[in-house]
């Protein structure tokens, strides 16, 4: 993702010029937040056929992944609380009226434990031991270094695989842990990703690749770039019509007046 | 507004370095959209007493502000639609549930109509004219210029102040429209905006400002800068405690993983 | 309100014949559901211009008021739990996302606190007591018994009125609770009721009224009775073309494999 | 379900006493409810892999399950209309914010249809043949009689099964429709349902066929009977401590001002 990208761009190990895919609007805003509104849903009924309703869930990290999550599960009537490092997600979440709390304040009443942080050791060994018997731990973020899956290959715990994809992790005293896809990826592995959606972000990636074949030289150096809005644009503007949606055109007066062209860009690079 | 600081910018006109503050993320993602979500509501109630339960309602534009009003009208039992010329922010209308139009297609239906685009001459005379008897219609974009106001000050047509900030325009036939705020911002004009928002936004612009004066002599050139995420991020944390939000901290080996600083930014500079 | 009537007929003290319209379905899920659901904002926002994002809410009472007002408050961003005495709401109010608590176990937290049960002293002088600085405190009940507001007209405690229908209460150590409407119901107090809702919760009375008029000799006694089913279809049929809707009619082989009668009534007395 | 039990009591042919625990609140306001809000989406996702976002819907009938189906479909984006026969429900479908049409002006641009209403061909062979390509037709009411599949069993339309319960109807001009479990329930064909709901509606039959036995001689002719007010309470009751929520008990004082014993029933007979 984005990130190593840039690390290596700061180590000056990237030897050629790259675009940052997953952070162009059409991957963060779509594949990230709608695409996974639905898989989260989709993932954990067809693991473990839970019903949402009532159920005590805490999520872990509010980026684009977590508020999809999060929107959906309120949304079938969980009780929704999360966990940010970042002070600004977490007034987000705030104002979206999910309780921001420690996860060691909440993790003896949680039903579900999700995460999508994109970091490494987010559930530790110490917080699996004081989840409630039938508390279920899956990993929506972006690898499967998330949940400390190591911690429980552990003598005393015993593994147990109920179904495809489904381990209970069983510790002496009898309770159990229900730990989804090995702590892999959820979306990826326990549920089907929509075509449209697909569409979208493989559209912007090959719209990239393209920009940098064809490009002239010297328009990108070993460095990291975000797709030029136009594309973003681009590859939204061809998947409207799966909507029937009728878009607006400027008209000259207009354009004018807000210094745009009428065919776009319609907002900075920067606007997400 | 940040639009026009560009404008200027490449003009070669602005002779100082400028914040574009309206395009923080505490701004745009704060301020435009969760303040907008109530006083929406909160503006339309005080000036017209509408039931939003079964309103059909137009949106034009779904920016943030948009997207504020949307959400919240939706959520009382609106049936609304939107505008859009960017094809990015209409297809984010179609995934979160909104039929995207054209203004002239469904004009006649409409109970309510809304502009938020930042534009001039959005609803035009020939809508109004078009529009049935009793619609609503108000602007919560930046300026007053989005309704075609000046069109509607001919002699054929009578003006009757039924309260403050609401007049009845009355068309030769009987048929009346109920403008608000004579096209002003209805926000500002028909509803109290919260002390805590505005807090964020004005956290913001002091900071802008004390950066912009302590900077150390060629930091800013004669252009418009974003404010620095590390500052967007410090005035998110300033108002956290008002939601008694417990923020995480990273551990130095999840610091190391992700390659932050532990105390911020956790994000880059485009993020939003 | 119902209750009443059936207490009078009970003690054999009702010596005419009585229709329950406020248990009829147009009154309970129309304008206790829909209307309340509108007028706990427009009431807590004229009287107090709170934001609603991130605000820590109890409603008392999860019945068709505590319904309306508890979807509202969620979908503007407040964080909502609820009291109930009867455990079939109580499981409603879970099923819903809500938690479910005993006022005492959360009124220190709390930013609004908000009264639906018809009965007494729901909230009590400890209650009050123990409630943090800004609180504000209101009813959507039915009578002005609900909050205690006897006791707090009380020695040590000084009265300022802020504005109309808000009243500070002003402990001796400063702290201050909010009292909207001295404990009247908020939304006829601080709200306006959209004339909709009015509409059809007069239409209903109307016909009952005519109803029990008309009635030949015998079909009521002294007694209480519920609007038959067809009234209530009929009063609801007359207020569908304000919101364009199109009845769909059953074909005779449709009425004759439902048992129905084509123009209704179509359910039972009991469905609500 | 209850209608046949009432027809076969008026026929006179009902020999036994019976109990309409179909009509009873946490039969109807649970199981159809809170299951189908979930079950219509898992329904769909394991048979189709739909996206939820953006697509067109109609719901025929808005009673209980058809409000779980619009309720979850809203929410994860889709834009929803229903039709409805009765005006009260239709009525509330308003001020939820659903449009109400009739199946034949919205047929041709739905990408979803959804049939709860338990009547027989809701959806004829005139409207399949007027469904675009790629429609997805499933029934979530009560038999395989809503949709009129008998009439897509002919010569000039092609059967193709694609998947366990999907069939494609292919029209001569290679049109596809996609019908999901033949039109039987897709919450029983194509879904699992929620242990804790299952709990709720056996516990419930189990409590009414042991009321029948133990009543004393006389209690219950050869009619159709709701389960009394109070077992329904207690069978909620039961199933609250799942969730951890905690019940409020009335004081003397509030059961004396309610004409309510402590322990319940504390709603009438009718209240749902």
């Amino acid at each position: 993702k984005g990130g190593r990208l840039y690390q290596l761009s700061k180590a000056g190990k990237l030897c050629v010029p790259a675009m940052n895919v997953n952070d162009s609007v059409t991957k963060q805003k779509f594949d990230n937040l709608y695409c996974c509104r639905e898989s989260i849903l989709d993932g954990l009924k067809r693991t473990t056929d839970i019903m949402f309703g009532g159920k005590q869930v805490v999520v872990c990290g509010y980026g684009e992944v977590g508020k999809g999550c999060c929107t959906a599960l309120k949304a079938l009537g969980a009780i929704v609380c999360i966990t940010e490092i970042d002070p600004i997600c977490a007034l987000q979440a705030c104002m979206d009226g999910f309780r921001v709390v420690k996860l060691s304040e909440v993790i003896r009443q949680m039903d579900v434990v999700i995460t999508c942080t994109g970091n490494k050791n987010v559930v530790t060994r110490e917080q699996l031991d004081r989840m409630k018997n039938g508390c279920i731990v899956c990993n929506m973020g972006h690898s499967n270094t998330e949940i400390d899956v190591a911690s429980l290959r552990s003598p005393e715990l015993t593994w147990e695989r109920v179904r495809s994809q489904v381990d209970h992790i069983i510790w002496p005293d009898g309770k159990r842990v229900v730990l989804l896809a090995e702590g892999r990826l959820l979306n990826l592995s326990c549920s089907t990703v929509p075509t449209f959606v697909l569409s979208i972000t493989a559209t912007t990636q090959a719209l990239a690749l393209i920009e940098l074949f064809n490009a002239p030289e010297g328009r990108y150096k070993q460095d990291v770039y975000l797709l030029p809005k136009k594309m973003d644009e681009y590859v939204a503007s061809l998947h409207l019509p799966n909507f029937d949606a009728h878009l607006t055109e400027l008209s000259d007066e207009q354009a004018k007046y807000m210094g745009l062209n009428k065919n776009g860009p319609f907002k900075p690079n920067y606007y997400r």
